[in-house]
C-alpha cells in the first residue's frame, strides 16, 4: 500500500509583511482591497479580510524594506501539530518554540530551506465581531464591508527561493500536502523552477518558485480572495481609479486556472486579487500537473505575455 | 487533548438517480446541465461534469419511480478506507465488499441509519479525455463543454431522514468530517431537524432534513456547480427556455449561503445548480452554526420564502 | 407613410424624492448606493450617481410623508424643447415656464393626467469632478466611489396612475418616444394596466401601473443602474448586512427582463437596483409587447410571485 | 440657437463578411458564436445573434479574400431614409438604389470616402421565431441559444480609412448621429487618427481608424455583445478550446470603455465580442473626448499594452 499522504496542516494562517509606509499600506489594505484592523501593537498593524475567521491573516510591521518577516501555517489540531513539531525537529531548519503572538497561541518557528522564517500554532483566537461588523449571516466572519475590493479571505502566498528542489521536498516531507502543479525545465529534467503546494482543498496554498538574484527569503506575493472574477474587474478599475500600480491582469493562470490581478502596495510589496471560479482539487491522489519551460512560452491561459518582472521582482528588491 | 476529527473521507464520490424517463433525463444531464456520457451499462448510464476527475459522479438508472439507487463516498487512501470500513462494521448498517462498478474498484457498502444504500471505496479510474474532449489547459479534466449549463463539478448531496440525530451521529463516528450547520427546533432542543456535513474545504458535502412522510431513504437532491453566480442566473434562463420546471431560485441561502437553483430534472429529481463565491471552511475545530426554526421562518438570506415542497418533496414521492 | 415618432425627449433626467427622515435617506443613497451629494439648499440634498452626467439625478426634499415632487425630462435641443412646449400647451395639463433649478436652467412644467409633477428642460449644467472625484478615465462623470451598490447612472423612473389609459395617451402624444410593453386585462380590452415608455435606446424610461388606492400622483419606484447582474446580488447582501429593508428580489423581471432588487430607502420610498445586461431596444418601430393579466399571472420570469405590495404599496402610501 | 443633430439612423443594421473558408466561418458564428443561421442563398449564409430582430446581422459571403464586401445602416423611418438619401446624393458617393436582398426591403447605396460599399435602408423583415427557436419570454426575438458563447445582439463595426477627417465628416454632415470619443496627434491638431460614431444610446455604432497601408475600404471587426463580463471570459475560455485564435483581451478599453476580446474567425478576419457594462450615452450634447497618442501610450484601461496587429492588421490583409 502506497504511504499515506500527511494532512496534518489545515491552511496558511498568516503572513507578516514589512513595509517602508506603514500608514499608506495600511490604507492600501482597508480602503482600497476592504479589510479590517483588529489590533495594532507597536509597529505592527493587524488586519484580516472580511470572512477570515482569527484575529488576522496579515499583520503590517514597520521597516527599511519591504519584504516578508515571517508566515504561518495552522494545523488541524494538537495533536498534528506536535506531529509537525517532531519531523521539522529532525531538520536542520527547527528553531523552536515561541509563545505566539496577538491572536494566536505558541507557535513553532523553523525556516524554509530559503531561510524564510515560518511558524506552525494550532491555538488561535476565533475573531469576535461586534456591534458595527457583526454579520446578518451568523455564518460568516464579520459584515461585508462594502468598501473596496471587498476581500473575502487569505488565499494563498507566493515565494521566491534559490533551490525550489529543497524546497519542495522539505515541505511535503515535514509539513505535508501536495504537490499540485510544477514548471520544470524539461520532462526528464526533475529539478523545478516552480511548485505548487495543497494542504487542502484549494489547488494550492503556497507556491515557490526560482530566485535567480542570489537573495534568499524572498517574497514574491500574497493573495486574498473576492467572491467573484467580476469583483476581480472590479478591483482593477479600482486600483486604476486610485492610483495603485498594476503590474499585470486581470487575466486567468495558465498553471492553476487562477483568474488573477497583481497590483503593488505602496509600500513596494506585490499583492494579488484572485478567484478560482468553482476549482478545487477533491482528488486524494491528485497527479501532479507538469509544466515544461518550453509550455510556459505561451503566456498566460488566454495569451497574455507573462510580464518580465513576475520572474525577477521580490521583496526586498535586488539592487 | 481533544480527539482528532476523523478525515478519512476525501469527497462525495457519485450518486446513482434513478428515473422512469431514462432518456429525457439523459438529455436533461447533457444538453441542459453540460454534462457528458462516459458510459452506458444496460439500463445504466454514466455521466460527468467537465471538470469531475472520476468516470463519473452521476449514475442515471432507469426504474418505475424516481429517487436514489446509492450514493458512494471516496475515502483518502486504502488505510483510510480499511479504518471506516471497520468503523461500519462495528454498527448494525454493515453491508459488505461488493467488487465495484465501470469506474471504480471494491466498494463496502452499507446503509445510512434511514437505509440509504452507501458505498465507499478508493480504487478509482480517473478520467481520460480524447481526441474530442481534451482541454487546452492540462489541469482540467476535460474541455469546457461549451453547452447548456456548463456545471464544473459534483459539489453535494442532500437527503431526507426520519431520525436526523441518529444519521447524524452515524456520520460523524463513523465517517467522520465535520457538522458544520444545524437546524434545530430550539436552543434548548438537540434534536436536530437538519444537518450539513463537510469532509474537505467545502462547507457541506451531505445535508440530511428531516422526513415527515413516514417513508425512508428518501433523496432529496444533488447539487452540481457552476464558476460563477452569473451562470446560475444563465441557468435559470435555460431552464426556463427548455420547459425545465424551476422550484425555487435563484436566490441565497442563508444556511451555508449557496447561491442556487432548484429545478426538477424530467425523471422527476430535484436537481440543485449552485454556486458558493470564495467561501470555504479551512477551520478545523470550526463550531457547528446553530438556527433555529424561529430563525428559519426569516427565509432565505434575501428575504424569500421558503418554497413549502422544500420540506416535505422528495423522490420517491410520498403518494 | 406612417408618421414618425416624435424623438424630442434624451432621457429621464432627475427625480425629487419627498422623504421624512432626510438624514437617513441621505445615508442610504451615499453609503449604501453609493452616489454623492452634489450640492445642498435648504431642505434640499442634490445626488447623482459616478456617472450621471448631469449636476444631480436625485433631489431629496424633506416632507412630511415620502413620496415624489416632481421629476423632468431632459430634451435633445432647444429647439426640441420648443417642440414638446407647444404641444403641451395644447393641453389642460401645462403649468409654465419657471427659472430652473440648482443644476438647470428654464424648465416648463406640467402635471400628468394623473397630477404627477413634471419639468422639462433643456440647459443643463454637467457635472465637473474635482480633485478628489475625477475618474482616471476621461470618458467617465466621476471617479468609481469604490463604496456600497456602487450604481452607475439612473435607469428609469416608475409612478402609479388611476387613468393609465389616459396617461399613455398624454405621454406619447406629447412627450413622443415609443410604448415598448403593455398590461392589458385581456386581448380584446385596449384599456392598459400599465405601460412601459421608452426615449432612447434603453427598454424603458418611464413606466405607469394602475393605482387601486383612490389616490392620484403617486411614486412607485426610481432606479438606479449597476454595471452587472453580480453586484445587484452584492447589492443584496449590503443591504441585508446594513438593515435596509429588502422587498423583492433578486430576480429577473418577466417584462422587460430586468434583474432587479426592491429595497425601501429610510424614508419609506421604494428604490430599485437593476441590471439590463445587453438588452436595448433599437428597432425603430419596435411592436409593442402585450401581456395579458393571465400571463402576468406566472410571476416573474423565472416563477418569483409578484410581491402584493407591488401593486398597492406607493408612495405617499393609503391609510 | 445651436444647429439640431440629424438623428435619423436607428442602427447598424448589418455586415456582409468575405471568408475564404465559408464552412468553417460557418462553424465559427454558429457553434462558437452561438449564433442561428436564419438564411442560406448562393455562396451566402445569413446569420443573427438570438436577439437581434432583423432577418440577419451578418451576411458570411465565400470569396477569395477575406474582408468586408458591405454594411448596412437601419433609419428611424421611410422619411428619414429619403431625408439621408437626399443628404448622400449631394455628395460623391452616392450610388444608387436597389431593390434590397433577403430580409430588407430597397436599400440606397453609397461608398463611404475610403471606398466601402454602405447601404441605407427602411423596410426589413423582422425575424419570426418558429417552434423550435422561439423564446420563452415573448420580448426576445429567439430562444436563448445555450451554445458557444451566446451572444446576444450586433454591437458595433470598426473599419480601417486613409482619411479619417474625411470619412468623420462625410458621416457626421451624411448620416448624422454624434462623434463620441476620438484619437488626435495632439490638441493642436485637428486631423483624427481614429473617430468613434454613435447614432443611439450605444457609445458608438461605428469606428473608424487611419490605414497606414495604402489599401481602401478594409474592414477591421465587428463586434457581438454579450450579457455579462463574465460571459467574455468565458468566451476566452471557448475559444481557447476550440483553437479559436486570440489576438489580445479580455481586458477593458481605454476609450469607450468597452470589455473586449478579440479573435480571428476562420476566414481571417477579426471580430470582437464584448460587453459594455451599464455604460450609455444618453446626453444630447455629449462633447467629444479627444485622446493624444500621448495619452494612447498608456495602453488600455488597467494596463494592457494595445497588440501592434491592432493598428495594421485589417482584411483584406496587406501583403
Amino acid at each position: 500500500m502506497k504511504q499515506e499522504i500527511i494532512g496534518d496542516i489545515a491552511h496558511l494562517a498568516h503572513v507578516e509583511m514589512l513595509t517602508p509606509k506603514l500608514e499608506e499600506s495600511t490604507h492600501f489594505f482597508t480602503d482600497i482591497m476592504g479589510m479590517s484592523v483588529s489590533d495594532t501593537n507597536g509597529d505592527s498593524v493587524y488586519l484580516r479580510a472580511y470572512d477570515d475567521y482569527e484575529h488576522h491573516t496579515l499583520k503590517l510591521t514597520a521597516s527599511k524594506q519591504p519584504g516578508m518577516r515571517h508566515f504561518a501555517w495552522r494545523a488541524k489540531s494538537e495533536q498534528a501539530l506536535q506531529r509537525r513539531v517532531a519531523a521539522i525537529k529532525k531538520t536542520n531548519f527547527a528553531i523552536g518554540w515561541n509563545e505566539g503572538d496577538l491572536g494566536h497561541g505558541p507557535s513553532f518557528q523553523y525556516t524554509s530551506p530559503d531561510g524564510h522564517l515560518t511558524e506552525i500554532y494550532f491555538e488561535t483566537q476565533k475573531y469576535k465581531s461586534g456591534i458595527n461588523d457583526t454579520s446578518a449571516l451568523k455564518n460568516t466572519a464579520s459584515k461585508f464591508p462594502a468598501r473596496g475590493i471587498n476581500v473575502r479571505r487569505i488565499d494563498h502566498l507566493n515565494l521566491f527561493a534559490k533551490d525550489v528542489r529543497a524546497f519542495r521536498n522539505f515541505q511535503l516531507e515535514n509539513l505535508g500536502g501536495m504537490l499540485t502543479e510544477t514548471i520544470v525545465d524539461n520532462l526528464t529534467d526533475q529539478n523545478p523552477k516552480a511548485v505548487w503546494f495543497a494542504v487542502n482543498s484549494k489547488s494550492y496554498d503556497l507556491a515557490v518558485t526560482e530566485d535567480h538574484t542570489g537573495m534568499t527569503g524572498r517574497f514574491h506575493h500574497v493573495t486574498y480572495a473576492t467572491n467573484s472574477r467580476e469583483e476581480v474587474l472590479i478591483a482593477a478599475d479600482i486600483c486604476l481609479e486610485n492610483g495603485i500600480y498594476i503590474e499585470t491582469g486581470p487575466h486567468k493562470h495558465t498553471i492553476q486556472q487562477t483568474f488573477f490581478l497583481y497590483v503593488y502596495e505602496p509600500g513596494g510589496n506585490r499583492v494579488e486579487i484572485a478567484n478560482t471560479t468553482a476549482r478545487l482539487i477533491v482528488d486524494p491522489d491528485y497527479e501532479t500537473v507538469v509544466w515544461t519551460q518550453e509550455e510556459r512560452k505561451k503566456g498566460q491561459a488566454w495569451g497574455l505575455p507573462t510580464v518580465p518582472a513576475f520572474h525577477t521582482r521580490g521583496t526586498p528588491m535586488a539592487e
